[in-house]
Protein backbone atom coordinates (compact mmCIF):
# COMPACT_ATOMS: atom_id res chain seq x y z
CA UNK A 1 0.00 0.00 0.00
CA UNK A 2 1.40 3.45 -0.67
CA UNK A 3 0.19 6.65 1.36
CA UNK A 4 0.59 9.92 0.41
CA UNK A 5 1.41 12.27 3.45
CA UNK A 6 0.79 16.27 3.15
CA UNK A 7 1.55 19.10 4.84
CA UNK A 8 -0.08 22.00 3.22
CA UNK A 9 0.61 25.62 3.21
CA UNK A 10 -0.02 28.58 0.43
CA UNK A 11 3.94 29.35 0.33
CA UNK A 12 5.43 25.75 0.09
CA UNK A 13 3.11 22.30 0.66
CA UNK A 14 5.33 19.41 1.56
CA UNK A 15 4.51 15.82 0.08
CA UNK A 16 5.46 12.51 0.94
CA UNK A 17 4.96 8.92 -0.63
CA UNK A 18 5.86 6.29 1.75
CA UNK A 19 5.31 2.03 0.66
CA UNK A 20 3.72 -0.33 3.51
CA UNK A 21 4.28 -3.73 2.81
CA UNK A 22 3.22 -5.77 6.38
CA UNK A 23 4.79 -4.68 9.16
CA UNK A 24 7.63 -2.68 6.63
CA UNK A 25 7.54 0.75 5.77
CA UNK A 26 9.92 2.29 3.19
CA UNK A 27 10.83 5.74 1.52
CA UNK A 28 9.37 6.70 -2.02
CA UNK A 29 9.62 9.58 -2.81
CA UNK A 30 9.27 13.44 -1.38
CA UNK A 31 9.24 17.09 -2.52
CA UNK A 32 7.50 20.24 -1.91
CA UNK A 33 5.54 22.94 -4.20
CA UNK A 34 6.19 26.60 -4.17
CA UNK A 35 3.74 28.82 -5.16
CA UNK A 36 4.87 32.83 -6.60
CA UNK A 37 4.05 35.02 -3.39
CA UNK A 38 3.58 37.51 -5.83
CA UNK A 39 1.15 35.65 -7.74
CA UNK A 40 -2.81 36.11 -7.32
CA UNK A 41 -4.46 34.12 -4.72
CA UNK A 42 -6.62 32.19 -7.39
CA UNK A 43 -3.39 31.12 -9.40
CA UNK A 44 -1.29 30.41 -6.54
CA UNK A 45 -3.72 27.53 -5.75
CA UNK A 46 -4.26 26.15 -9.31
CA UNK A 47 -0.19 25.80 -9.39
CA UNK A 48 -0.54 24.02 -5.92
CA UNK A 49 -4.02 21.55 -7.56
CA UNK A 50 -1.72 20.95 -10.71
CA UNK A 51 1.46 20.04 -9.23
CA UNK A 52 -0.51 18.07 -6.49
CA UNK A 53 -2.47 15.96 -9.33
CA UNK A 54 0.62 15.53 -11.03
CA UNK A 55 2.56 13.61 -7.86
CA UNK A 56 -0.90 11.86 -7.52
CA UNK A 57 -0.85 10.35 -11.39
CA UNK A 58 2.88 9.43 -10.76
CA UNK A 59 2.42 7.31 -8.03
CA UNK A 60 -0.80 6.29 -8.07
CA UNK A 61 -0.93 6.23 -4.07
CA UNK A 62 -4.07 4.45 -2.21
CA UNK A 63 -4.68 6.25 0.41
CA UNK A 64 -3.63 9.92 2.29
CA UNK A 65 -3.01 11.81 5.68
CA UNK A 66 -2.69 15.15 6.37
CA UNK A 67 -1.62 16.53 9.55
CA UNK A 68 -4.44 18.37 11.44
CA UNK A 69 -3.46 22.07 12.19
CA UNK A 70 -4.39 24.23 15.31
CA UNK A 71 -4.18 27.45 14.55
CA UNK A 72 -3.19 30.87 16.68
CA UNK A 73 -1.55 33.12 14.28
CA UNK A 74 -3.38 35.94 12.90
CA UNK A 75 -6.76 35.14 11.52
CA UNK A 76 -5.45 36.51 8.16
CA UNK A 77 -2.83 33.31 7.90
CA UNK A 78 -5.44 30.88 9.27
CA UNK A 79 -7.41 31.93 6.11
CA UNK A 80 -5.07 31.69 3.76
CA UNK A 81 -3.60 28.25 5.29
CA UNK A 82 -6.85 27.43 5.15
CA UNK A 83 -7.09 27.87 1.08
CA UNK A 84 -4.03 25.79 0.86
CA UNK A 85 -5.17 22.84 2.88
CA UNK A 86 -8.91 22.69 1.53
CA UNK A 87 -6.91 22.89 -2.15
CA UNK A 88 -4.58 19.70 -0.74
CA UNK A 89 -7.67 18.23 1.18
CA UNK A 90 -9.65 18.04 -2.60
CA UNK A 91 -6.40 16.95 -4.78
CA UNK A 92 -6.18 13.67 -2.35
CA UNK A 93 -10.59 12.88 -2.54
CA UNK A 94 -10.93 13.52 -5.75
CA UNK A 95 -8.41 11.01 -6.69
CA UNK A 96 -10.54 8.74 -4.34
CA UNK A 97 -8.73 8.05 -2.09
CA UNK A 98 -9.39 8.06 1.74
CA UNK A 99 -8.26 10.82 3.76
CA UNK A 100 -7.10 10.69 6.66
CA UNK A 101 -6.34 13.58 9.50
CA UNK A 102 -3.60 13.04 12.09
CA UNK A 103 -3.35 15.56 15.58
CA UNK A 104 0.13 16.99 15.72
CA UNK A 105 1.08 15.66 18.98
CA UNK A 106 0.18 11.96 17.22
CA UNK A 107 2.27 12.18 14.45
CA UNK A 108 5.47 12.96 16.49
CA UNK A 109 4.20 10.36 18.97
CA UNK A 110 3.93 7.99 16.27
CA UNK A 111 7.80 8.65 14.59
CA UNK A 112 9.72 9.89 17.42
CA UNK A 113 7.62 7.77 20.87
CA UNK A 114 6.52 11.70 22.59
CA UNK A 115 3.89 13.70 21.42
CA UNK A 116 5.86 16.42 23.01
CA UNK A 117 8.98 15.66 20.57
CA UNK A 118 10.80 18.72 18.81
CA UNK A 119 10.84 19.14 15.03
CA UNK A 120 14.78 17.79 14.85
CA UNK A 121 13.59 14.88 16.61
CA UNK A 122 11.02 14.27 14.23
CA UNK A 123 13.66 15.29 10.97
CA UNK A 124 16.26 12.37 12.45
CA UNK A 125 14.01 9.61 13.52
CA UNK A 126 12.64 9.88 9.84
CA UNK A 127 16.33 9.19 8.98
CA UNK A 128 16.71 5.90 10.98
CA UNK A 129 12.83 5.16 10.02
CA UNK A 130 13.32 5.45 6.70
CA UNK A 131 17.30 5.35 5.38
CA UNK A 132 17.97 6.34 2.39
CA UNK A 133 15.11 8.92 1.75
CA UNK A 134 17.28 12.47 0.81
CA UNK A 135 14.62 15.08 2.18
CA UNK A 136 13.30 17.83 -0.15
CA UNK A 137 12.93 20.13 2.86
CA UNK A 138 11.55 20.68 6.22
CA UNK A 139 7.69 20.78 4.91
CA UNK A 140 8.56 17.02 2.80
CA UNK A 141 10.31 16.15 6.03
CA UNK A 142 6.49 16.52 8.11
CA UNK A 143 4.51 15.12 5.06
CA UNK A 144 6.75 11.94 5.34
CA UNK A 145 6.14 11.95 9.15
CA UNK A 146 2.51 12.10 8.72
CA UNK A 147 2.41 9.42 5.86
CA UNK A 148 4.44 7.33 8.23
CA UNK A 149 1.77 8.07 10.74
CA UNK A 150 -0.80 6.40 8.51
CA UNK A 151 1.33 3.68 7.77
CA UNK A 152 2.00 2.59 11.67
CA UNK A 153 -1.77 3.26 12.31
CA UNK A 154 -3.58 2.43 9.59
CA UNK A 155 -5.80 -0.82 10.57
CA UNK A 156 -4.72 -0.48 14.11
CA UNK A 157 -7.62 2.23 15.18
CA UNK B 1 -20.35 39.28 -20.72
CA UNK B 2 -21.20 36.73 -17.76
CA UNK B 3 -19.75 37.25 -14.21
CA UNK B 4 -20.04 34.63 -11.95
CA UNK B 5 -20.35 35.91 -8.26
CA UNK B 6 -19.22 33.13 -5.21
CA UNK B 7 -20.04 34.01 -1.56
CA UNK B 8 -17.85 30.76 0.07
CA UNK B 9 -18.35 28.93 3.38
CA UNK B 10 -18.30 25.20 4.33
CA UNK B 11 -22.07 24.67 4.55
CA UNK B 12 -23.30 26.66 2.31
CA UNK B 13 -21.81 28.48 -0.52
CA UNK B 14 -23.83 30.91 -2.60
CA UNK B 15 -23.11 31.37 -6.39
CA UNK B 16 -25.00 34.15 -8.68
CA UNK B 17 -24.58 34.99 -12.14
CA UNK B 18 -25.65 38.34 -13.97
CA UNK B 19 -24.82 39.43 -17.82
CA UNK B 20 -23.43 42.65 -18.47
CA UNK B 21 -24.24 44.24 -21.70
CA UNK B 22 -23.15 47.68 -22.14
CA UNK B 23 -24.12 49.53 -19.21
CA UNK B 24 -26.98 46.99 -18.77
CA UNK B 25 -26.73 44.51 -15.93
CA UNK B 26 -29.08 41.51 -15.67
CA UNK B 27 -29.91 38.57 -13.75
CA UNK B 28 -29.22 35.25 -15.37
CA UNK B 29 -29.02 32.47 -12.20
CA UNK B 30 -28.17 31.69 -8.86
CA UNK B 31 -28.52 29.23 -6.07
CA UNK B 32 -26.57 27.62 -3.22
CA UNK B 33 -24.09 24.68 -3.02
CA UNK B 34 -25.17 22.81 0.76
CA UNK B 35 -22.65 20.17 2.42
CA UNK B 36 -23.40 17.63 4.44
CA UNK B 37 -21.82 19.09 7.88
CA UNK B 38 -22.04 14.83 8.94
CA UNK B 39 -19.19 13.93 6.33
CA UNK B 40 -15.50 14.09 6.31
CA UNK B 41 -14.04 17.63 5.41
CA UNK B 42 -12.89 16.18 2.47
CA UNK B 43 -16.05 14.45 1.14
CA UNK B 44 -17.66 18.15 1.91
CA UNK B 45 -14.79 19.61 -0.48
CA UNK B 46 -15.49 17.12 -3.05
CA UNK B 47 -18.68 18.16 -3.04
CA UNK B 48 -18.41 21.63 -3.26
CA UNK B 49 -15.89 21.44 -5.80
CA UNK B 50 -17.93 19.24 -7.94
CA UNK B 51 -21.39 21.75 -8.01
CA UNK B 52 -19.27 24.56 -8.99
CA UNK B 53 -18.03 22.72 -12.05
CA UNK B 54 -21.06 21.84 -13.00
CA UNK B 55 -22.58 25.40 -12.67
CA UNK B 56 -19.69 26.61 -14.42
CA UNK B 57 -19.94 24.33 -17.32
CA UNK B 58 -23.75 24.54 -17.57
CA UNK B 59 -22.99 28.99 -18.09
CA UNK B 60 -19.75 29.37 -19.00
CA UNK B 61 -19.67 32.66 -17.23
CA UNK B 62 -16.56 34.55 -18.61
CA UNK B 63 -15.31 36.45 -15.40
CA UNK B 64 -15.67 35.10 -11.51
CA UNK B 65 -15.62 37.61 -8.50
CA UNK B 66 -15.71 36.75 -4.54
CA UNK B 67 -15.67 39.12 -1.91
CA UNK B 68 -12.90 39.31 0.34
CA UNK B 69 -13.46 38.04 3.78
CA UNK B 70 -12.00 39.56 6.85
CA UNK B 71 -12.66 37.22 10.02
CA UNK B 72 -12.39 37.65 13.63
CA UNK B 73 -14.11 34.41 14.08
CA UNK B 74 -12.52 31.29 16.37
CA UNK B 75 -9.48 30.07 14.00
CA UNK B 76 -10.82 26.78 13.49
CA UNK B 77 -14.03 28.54 11.71
CA UNK B 78 -11.36 30.26 10.10
CA UNK B 79 -9.79 27.56 8.73
CA UNK B 80 -12.69 25.85 7.54
CA UNK B 81 -13.91 28.84 5.80
CA UNK B 82 -10.59 29.00 4.19
CA UNK B 83 -11.01 25.45 2.67
CA UNK B 84 -13.98 26.79 1.30
CA UNK B 85 -12.84 29.59 0.08
CA UNK B 86 -9.89 27.60 -1.27
CA UNK B 87 -12.08 25.59 -3.83
CA UNK B 88 -13.97 28.38 -4.57
CA UNK B 89 -10.76 30.22 -5.93
CA UNK B 90 -9.68 27.09 -7.48
CA UNK B 91 -12.68 26.36 -9.19
CA UNK B 92 -13.24 29.53 -11.34
CA UNK B 93 -9.50 29.83 -11.71
CA UNK B 94 -8.91 25.86 -12.91
CA UNK B 95 -11.86 27.08 -15.31
CA UNK B 96 -9.93 29.62 -17.00
CA UNK B 97 -11.96 32.39 -15.35
CA UNK B 98 -10.16 35.89 -14.04
CA UNK B 99 -10.78 35.62 -10.61
CA UNK B 100 -11.49 39.32 -8.86
CA UNK B 101 -12.17 40.43 -5.41
CA UNK B 102 -13.83 42.95 -3.53
CA UNK B 103 -13.96 43.93 -0.37
CA UNK B 104 -17.00 43.58 1.72
CA UNK B 105 -17.98 47.70 2.11
CA UNK B 106 -16.93 47.88 -1.60
CA UNK B 107 -19.42 45.61 -2.86
CA UNK B 108 -22.16 46.79 -0.19
CA UNK B 109 -21.20 50.98 -2.02
CA UNK B 110 -21.27 49.50 -5.11
CA UNK B 111 -25.11 47.82 -4.54
CA UNK B 112 -26.78 49.92 -2.09
CA UNK B 113 -24.22 53.13 -2.64
CA UNK B 114 -23.02 53.26 0.98
CA UNK B 115 -20.18 50.78 2.43
CA UNK B 116 -22.08 50.75 5.63
CA UNK B 117 -25.47 49.07 4.43
CA UNK B 118 -27.31 46.67 6.33
CA UNK B 119 -27.51 42.86 4.73
CA UNK B 120 -31.53 43.30 4.13
CA UNK B 121 -30.80 46.62 2.59
CA UNK B 122 -28.35 45.03 0.19
CA UNK B 123 -31.30 42.04 -0.72
CA UNK B 124 -33.71 44.72 -1.16
CA UNK B 125 -31.40 46.33 -3.45
CA UNK B 126 -31.22 42.94 -5.82
CA UNK B 127 -34.75 43.12 -6.42
CA UNK B 128 -34.97 46.39 -8.02
CA UNK B 129 -31.55 46.45 -9.56
CA UNK B 130 -31.88 42.54 -10.87
CA UNK B 131 -36.10 42.14 -11.18
CA UNK B 132 -37.67 38.93 -11.48
CA UNK B 133 -34.69 37.58 -9.70
CA UNK B 134 -35.75 34.98 -7.01
CA UNK B 135 -33.36 34.53 -4.75
CA UNK B 136 -32.14 31.08 -3.72
CA UNK B 137 -31.10 31.73 -0.29
CA UNK B 138 -29.46 35.00 1.49
CA UNK B 139 -25.95 33.22 0.67
CA UNK B 140 -26.84 33.45 -2.89
CA UNK B 141 -28.17 37.39 -2.38
CA UNK B 142 -24.35 37.69 -1.17
CA UNK B 143 -22.95 36.25 -4.35
CA UNK B 144 -25.54 38.14 -6.68
CA UNK B 145 -24.04 40.87 -5.01
CA UNK B 146 -20.52 40.34 -5.68
CA UNK B 147 -21.07 39.24 -9.02
CA UNK B 148 -22.87 42.66 -9.64
CA UNK B 149 -20.10 44.58 -8.18
CA UNK B 150 -17.82 43.22 -10.68
CA UNK B 151 -20.39 43.99 -13.45
CA UNK B 152 -20.26 47.78 -11.65
CA UNK B 153 -16.68 48.48 -11.50
CA UNK B 154 -14.98 46.20 -13.96
CA UNK B 155 -13.11 48.45 -16.93
CA UNK B 156 -13.38 51.08 -14.43
CA UNK B 157 -10.54 50.41 -12.37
Amino acid sequence: MLIIGLDPSLSCTGWGIVAKSGSRVSHIANGQVRTDPKAPMAERLVTLDRELADVIARHAPDAGAVEEVFVNKNPQSTLKLGQARGVCLLALARAGLPVHEYATRLVKKAVVGTGGAEKAQVQAMLGVLLPGAQLAGADAADALAVALTHAQLAGSR
